[in-house]
C-alpha cells in the first residue's frame, strides 16, 4: 500500500473535534503533505489550512483525497459520494480509514478503474502476506510497546522518528494503524490480517535494510489487554525489535474499557515484553519510557518521570510536555 | 458453524495415506459419524469404511459430505465437482477442509441454495466475531499448549475427551482447527479470523457453561514459535483455562520448519504459558505432560516421562503409547 502524497483532507461536515483525530495527526506530522482541506460544511470542524475545492487542490499538486474523519459505525454517508467522484474524475486518488470499503463499492472501483486511479481503505488489508520465518534481518529496530491500547504509542513512535531525524539518524516511522498509514503514505493496518500471518506481516512492514537504518515501529495493544495481547505479540515476534520504547499513562487505573481489568504494573508489563522479544531477537534491549502525564501537575510528572527513570535506568519523559530527544540520544549513543 | 452429522466421508482419487490424515481423523475420533466412504479411485487411500455411493449414503442417513483430503494447493479439482452436484442435488450439505472455498463457487452455491443445503469452509470463519473481553465465565476448562506446532495438541484433546468421559466427567472436545471442526461438527478455525478477533473467537468457543461442565480446547502453535505465537496468545487469553496440558515432542530439536530456531525448553515453556495465562485466569494450573516419544525405546521413554512427571509434579505420559487415563484422573481429584 503506497498512498501518493501530497493530500488533500477531506473533512465532510463532521463537527465534533474528536472525529477528526485522524486528519490532525496526518497534518500535525506530515504538514508539508497537506495541501489543504476539504468541507462540506463550513461550520464544521476546521484544521485551519486553506479550503480547496478538488479543482483548486489538483492544480496545488494533491494527488490524493483522504477521508480523514470517523463516522459513527464507520460506514460511508450517501452525501460524502459526489466529492469523491469528484476527486477520482480529476485523477485524484482516494484513501479512507472508514471500516466501509471504498473497494465494496461497485460504482466507485468502476470510477476509479476508469480514471486510472486506486482507492485504499487502510484499515483493511491488501498485501498477499506470508507467516513469519524469524529470519534475524540487517538494520536496526525500535518498537513502542505498551501497558495498554491509547497510551501514545503512534504519537512516540513519530515524535522519535523526529528526533533521531534531529541527530542526523536515519529514521524512518514504521506504521501498523490506519491514522499511522496515511501519515507515512505506506503500512499495515496490523490488527486487520488474518492471524495466521500477523508476524510475518511485522516482517514485512519492517523488511531488511542497512546497518545504520532505524525503523521506528509503531506498536500496537498490549501483551497484557485480553482482547488484543495477540496482535501485540505477534508484532513484536516479527519486528525483531533491537530497542523497546514503552508507554504507560501514569495513574490509569485499569485497562481501557475493561473496568473489571487492573492495569499491568510498568515493571512487570517491561520484563514481559524484554522476556518474550527473546524469542526473535536475543538481544532487545528497554530504551526509554514514554509516560501520558496529562493528569498531573509538572512537579508531580517529574517526580514520576525521575523515579521510574533511575529505576528502569533509562530516560522517562512526556513526549507530549517534554519532547523525546533523551531518548533518541539514548539509541544514538547505545545503538551505535 | 454447526454441521449436521453423521457423515459420508469423501476420499477422492488421493494415493498418499497422508493426504487423508483429516478423514483418518474423523473417523478414529467419531467412528459412529462415519457412515461410509466414497472413493472416484478404487486404487486410492481407503479407511476400511464401506464403499458407498452418495444415494446409499443418503439411505444410511448421511447428512454431509465431507472432503476430507488434503491436495497439494489445497485446491478444488475439477473431477471431484461431479460427485459434489451429486451430493448436494440428494439434500446432503458439504464440508470441506481446502484452502478454495466452496463458498466461492457460484455454481455449487446456487445449487447449495436451490436444495436448501449448506456449504462449509471450516478453514475460513463465517461468524460474525467479537473482540475479547476477558470476563470470567462459569464452567472449567482444559487448554492443551505445545512447545512446538504438530506436537499432538488435537490428539490430547480428544484422547482426554474420551478418558474424561470415562470418568463419567462432563466433558466437551471444542475445536480450533479445520480437523478438529470436523470431527466435532463445530468450531472456530482460529488461525483464520482477523486478528483483532482473536481473543474474542476463542471466548465463543468455550462459551459459559455449568460449574460441572469441562471444556477440553484444541490448542495451536507455540507461545514460542515466531510465526504462529499470537494466536497461541490470544487463544490462551481467550479460553481462560483452568488447567494447560503442555504438549512436547521429545527429543526435537528445533522448532519445525524453522532450523534456525532451537526448541525452547519444557520448563520455560511451562512457566512463560502459566504466567501469560494470569492476564484472564489468576488460578491457572498444569494439569499434565503429553510427549509424543515415537522416537524412542519404550525404556527411554519411560524414563523421561518419569522425570518430568517429578519435575513438575503432574502425570506425563504419550497418550498415543499409554493413553492419558491418568491427567484425566488428575483433573478429576483437582478440579473438583
Amino acid at each position: 500500500m503506497d498512498i501518493p502524497q501530497p493530500y488533500l483532507l477531506f473533512l465532510g461536515d463532521v463537527t465534533d473535534p474528536l472525529a477528526a483525530k485522524t486528519a490532525r495527526g496526518i497534518h500535525a506530522w506530515r504538514p508539508q503533505q497537506c495541501v489543504g482541506q476539504l468541507r462540506i460544511a463550513t461550520t464544521g470542524v476546521t484544521l485551519g489550512l486553506d479550503d480547496l475545492t478538488i479543482e483548486q487542490a489538483c492544480e496545488k499538486g494533491a494527488k490524493t483525497l483522504v477521508l480523514g474523519t470517523a463516522n459513527a459505525g464507520g460506514f460511508l454517508p450517501e452525501h460524502w459520494l459526489e466529492t469523491i467522484r469528484q476527486a477520482i474524475r480529476s485523477g485524484m486518488n482516494v484513501a479512507s480509514g472508514l471500516h466501509e470499503r471504498l473497494n465494496d463499492n461497485v460504482e466507485l472501483t468502476e470510477l476509479a478503474k476508469t480514471h486510472q486511479v486506486k482507492l485504499f481503505d487502510v484499515r483493511h488489508t491488501q498485501e498477499k502476506l506470508k507467516v513469519g520465518n524469524g529470519k534475524p534481518r540487517a538494520g536496526k529496530r525500535v518498537l513502542t510497546v505498551g501497558t495498554d491500547c491509547a497510551v501514545g504509542k503512534m504519537y512516540t513512535s513519530l515524535a522519535l522518528e523526529a528526533a533521531m531525524l534531529e541527530l542526523n539518524m536515519n529514521a524512518q516511522f514504521r506504521a501498523t494503524g490506519q491514522t499511522g498509514i496515511l501519515v507515512a503514505g505506506t503500512g499495515i493496518s496490523i490488527d486487520a490480517v488474518v492471524s495466521d500471518f500477523i508476524s510475518g506481516a511485522a516482517e514485512l512492514i519492517s523488511p531488511e535494510n542497512s546497518d545504520d537504518h532505524w525503523d521506528i515501529i509503531e506498536g500496537q495493544g498490549s501483551l497484557f489487554h485480553p482482547s488484543y495481547a495477540g496482535v501485540s505479540l505477534g508484532l513484536l515476534h516479527g519486528s525483531q525489535p533491537d530497542y523497546l520504547v514503552m508507554c504507560h499513562e501514569m495513574g490509569r487505573p485499569h485497562t481501557r474499557h475493561l473496568p473489571h481489568h487492573p492495569l499491568v504494573s510498568l515493571a512487570d508489563c517491561i520484563k514481559e515484553n524484554l522476556r518474550v522479544a527473546k524469542v526473535t531477537n536475543a538481544h532487545t534491549e528497554l530504551a526509554g519510557i514514554a509516560v501520558n502525564t496529562s493528569q498531573y501537575s509538572d512537579e508531580q510528572a517529574h517526580r514520576y518521570l525521575s523515579e521510574i527513570s533511575q529505576e528502569f535506568g533509562v530516560p522517562a519523559t512526556d513526549p507530549v510536555r517534554y519532547g523525546i530527544a533523551e531518548i533518541a540520544q539514548f539509541l544514538k549513543v547505545h545503538g551505535g
